[in-house]
């Protein structure tokens, strides 16, 4: 069985939805990185990195979101959750998840985790500042240029759309409000109505 | 024929050094980065991200490093530049270069365009200052948990090896020593021996 390290309020979210979707035997453990959960030492021998996600499975322990994406949607093929059988438009997916990864997930990384790339308060607190700014430009870019609709690739869902919803649930606390980029807004309000992101988000709340 | 947007010292050199690996027919176009060239509107049609690299193909136009990596290994299977057949091991490569792109890149790119997360200079100074820190802490990372050797998945080149050789080769430009790290310095070694590395090398001093 496949046993998915999550954090509510991380970016595994994407996972555990997409978990769900696939209709995966899996289990959760569920981290509190507030307490650092993370950087404990039972931890830290499963994923070095000490972050949010690790998905561990009978070969050995996978991290980093879109490659764990990725490998749901090959492992479970009748889920159709990407285009599998057709390089570029897996491609298009795979480009769709990175930007989320290494820009938007980066830019909203330096609100609260900018002692990253930063020891000074001060240059820390410049960070912050900014991203109100950087997430929206980001967000700008989704809504003008990469989203087709209704889902993020066009008429098919697929691994990318449980990423964006948990990236786009992290404007508000970005200080950005979502209602401007109605693409994005109409599009997390679809995946809302879904039955494995209710499912999954009833297991926050209980 | 496949056309890459490439910009000499930029992350682009990792899947120039895949396309000539993979036998693939392509050209390049050099962009200068320094004259800003990938903000002029021309290349802002081609890729709004307005960064490098960015491959058109006949279908359209793809960005981000990983995804354009997975894309050359699975146009030209004969290569046998990912373990395609395998999701597990293919999700293993993914994950190794989704941290090339989204943590060490990040990392070294706090150095020259710190500008990205914060507007004031004492905070973009702070961040360069960091990063030989950050960027050893990502390479001790590497050296010790990632690389499997002699190649960065074991026995096989894969399209993790010319990313690895691109990131490594900028140690020195962030203040790191790469014999601080045998293994990746032994990789970059056996790298630049290779017939296509050799090649694409000698484009940039033609």
């Amino acid at each position: 069985m496949l046993k998915l390290f999550h954090a509510w309020g991380s970016c595994s979210l994407a996972s555990y939805l997409a978990l769900e979707e696939a209709g995966a035997n899996y289990e959760v453990v569920v981290m509190n990185t507030k307490a650092w959960d993370q950087r404990k030492p039972e931890y830290l021998a499963i994923n070095p990195k000490s972050r949010v996600p690790a998905l561990v499975t009978e070969r050995g322990v996978l991290t980093e979101t879109p490659a764990i994406l990725a490998f749901i949607a090959q492992s479970y093929p009748s889920a159709k959750l990407a285009p599998l059988d057709d390089p570029f438009a897996f491609a298009e997916a795979q480009a769709f998840n990175n930007y989320l990864c290494a820009t938007v997930h980066v830019a909203h990384a330096h609100k609260h985790r900018g002692y990253r790339w930063a020891d000074d308060p001060v240059a820390v607190a410049e960070m912050t500042r900014k991203v109100p700014e950087t997430e929206t430009a980001c967000f700008q870019l989704i809504e003008d240029s990469l989203f087709k609709g209704p889902w993020v690739l066009g008429e098919a869902y697929s691994i990318c759309d449980p990423y964006l919803f948990t990236l786009s649930g992290w404007l508000a606390d970005d200080g950005v409000d979502i209602a401007r980029f109605p693409n994005v807004a109409a599009h997390a309000e679809r995946m809302a109505t879904r039955p494995a992101v209710r499912k999954v988000l009833a297991e926050r709340a209980a």
